[in-house]
């Protein structure tokens, strides 16, 4: 693997000095910030994970601060999702779209109150269309990066970790859903959420002064739980179907083809930007959409490009995400398949770096 | 240094197999795009490239397309630069602004047709910011990435390299100009400029599939001319003053700030969506402004954050590349400085990670 070069471009986060003492071996870069990939390594990080507690410096899930009176409305134009039914205190997975319905972005969005939104972003510049929109369309509101960085606590004894610095309350939060907790005196917001299948929160860490306490208030509290530092496990989120924004879709595709149709309310989503352009496709459903496969044989090489899927020598598809899984004994993986080869069972080709590989359509990932 | 984790996200380039080859050892990510750093080492590369000529792969200034009836006045939105004379064929460096004057993007404008331009950004995701108002003002214009893919020829030897591969009319090319080249009977826009002080070109090449076969051809051709592949080159580049957006000054600072001022016509540049934020700084000039400083002592180590910079006390400014000179023998730094402390010849001292140094501001870049 090369290197990589470290300048203030790829911006550090509140946690680094942490993630740094505790051995991290690989980044990628994610919202111009620095996301560490590897630790030990990423089948060691992937047992850990499923058996323990880790705390991940999310910091590059940057925040798009929505806050004035049309915060509502333009938040609806990002999104096909209905958002009439959302409380303060509700997290919402909403794929937002451009006017030609192809994602912008994954977020989860964070209602703290009518006025004020935060959307937790994945990796595009979602603030610039954000404000683009805000000023073309002369909005009263006004858009921002805030200073807030998200930890999260994943693994099955996240939650206990957790209780013992925020206290037995946090038990309480009901999954993507948020509560107020105080860490030294400062309010944070704790949500039940992560980028994982094994449970746990994330905190929205408002002010970078306070990060290294509370990374350090977890590992001494969490110490006979054998809490490590850790990050989002390639290996992990492609078993729990956890799409990757840049990876597993970009803004060529619709949400219905990244089988996120059941976000899209796109008849009732009145001012969404992108609901002309979605109605045909939410009617009469995409020919294409993402599922999971399993690529026989050895492990595969690393994934950085699009890998074609062949059926009787006709493209059918491409795989953009593959890992091997040593729980599941096999290459899991996720691509988007034509209609006519993505029902479970249908065997295809996938051409690898290594060469062509058998492989079959799932019926669902592997949780 | 930690390394990289490879994945679709971070896309590769049409130059890709031809970087690898030729040994990159390091990487940085732009525009979600990979870009090497690296090749033997940093100053095996500066030496190389002042000498001879090197093939870059800059596939990551991505191009942000401007078509349409609206194009021009679209583009004179988005910058305080008067664009009223601009002639197809020249290139413009443009600063960025938004709505508070804040800089989004230092790209270089390139202007097709009267209704067509291409925008060379920098490491930011400007085409959101160019939809977002190209859809919030209702503007007839259609706003895409197109498959192009900058290729720069950099080195004292570059304009023989690129009459050998050519033609010898890219000699008549003058700087910020561009013509259209054949290649393989493709039709390519070559012009005249290039992320160095060491004179150069820079290929805009459409059409990923004719990437290998144009790198194979420059370097069939450049054998005797010791061509090799190269990157941006840090310590080249802070020695000529070539200020790197989100190292150097990022949406906090004015164009202004960043010594930019004589690329905006505030008062002419009708439209210019910054405009209004503009005026007064425009008169009264910046409180604070990038200047060229020299760090005392041996190499400083790699920076990778801002380095507080102080006068009897008191924080003056910030240091945000630096790197050790062979050819000026001294740590050559771009850095921002309060307005009390710009004056060339001014003592400061520099916060680095290996304590502080002395530093002396300097009246112009090392060029």
């Amino acid at each position: 693997m090369p290197q990589i070069s470290l300048s203030r471009r790829l911006r550090r986060t509140p946690f680094s000095d942490g993630v740094q003492a505790a051995g991290v071996k690989a980044y990628t870069v994610y919202n111009h910030m620095l996301l560490p990939t590897v630790f030990e390594s990423v089948q060691v990080d992937y047992r850990h994970l499923k058996d323990h507690v880790q705390v991940w410096d999310v910091s590059c899930e940057r925040q798009v601060e929505l806050r004035g009176p049309d915060a509502a409305r333009l938040m609806q134009m990002l999104t096909p999702r209905d958002l009439r039914g959302m409380l303060p205190g509700q997290c919402f997975y909403v794929p937002i779209v451009d006017e030609t319905g192809g994602m912008l972005n994954d977020p989860v969005a964070v209602k703290l109150s009518e006025d004020r939104w935060w959307v937790s972003i994945a990796d595009s510049d979602l603030l610039l269309w954000v404000k683009g929109l805000a000023n073309g369309y002369r909005l009263d509101v006004l858009v921002d990066e805030p200073d807030v960085s998200p930890l999260a606590v994943q693994g099955p004894k996240a939650e206990d970790l957790m209780a013992r610095v925020f206290g037995d309350r946090v038990r309480d939060i009901r999954f993507f859903k948020f509560d107020m907790f105080q860490f030294e005196g400062r309010d944070l917001a704790v949500a039940r959420s992560g980028y994982s299948k094994q449970g746990g929160f994330e905190i929205y860490v408002e002010g970078g002064d306070i990060g290294m306490p509370l990374w350090n208030a977890l590992f001494a509290a969490g110490e006979d739980l054998q809490v490590r530092a850790g990050c989002p496990n390639l290996i992990e989120r492609i078993e729990g179907g956890l799409l990757s924004y840049g990876n597993d879709m970009t803004d060529d595709n619709t949400p219905h083809e990244c089988g996120l149709g059941k976000f899209c309310n796109t008849h009732t989503a009145i001012g969404c930007i992108g609901r002309d352009a979605l109605l045909r496709v939410a009617k009469e459903g995409p020919v294409q959409q993402i599922r999971p496969i399993a690529i026989e044989g050895d492990a595969v090489p690393p994934c950085d490009g699009p890998w074609p899927v062949y059926a009787n020598g006709k493209r059918v598809g491409q795989v953009t995400s593959s890992a091997w899984s040593p729980d599941f004994k096999t290459n899991v993986s996720i691509g988007m398949l034509r209609l006519s080869h993505w029902d479970a069972g249908t065997n295809v080709e996938v051409e690898t770096p290594d060469g062509m590989r058998r492989a079959t359509v799932q019926e669902r990932f592997w949780i």
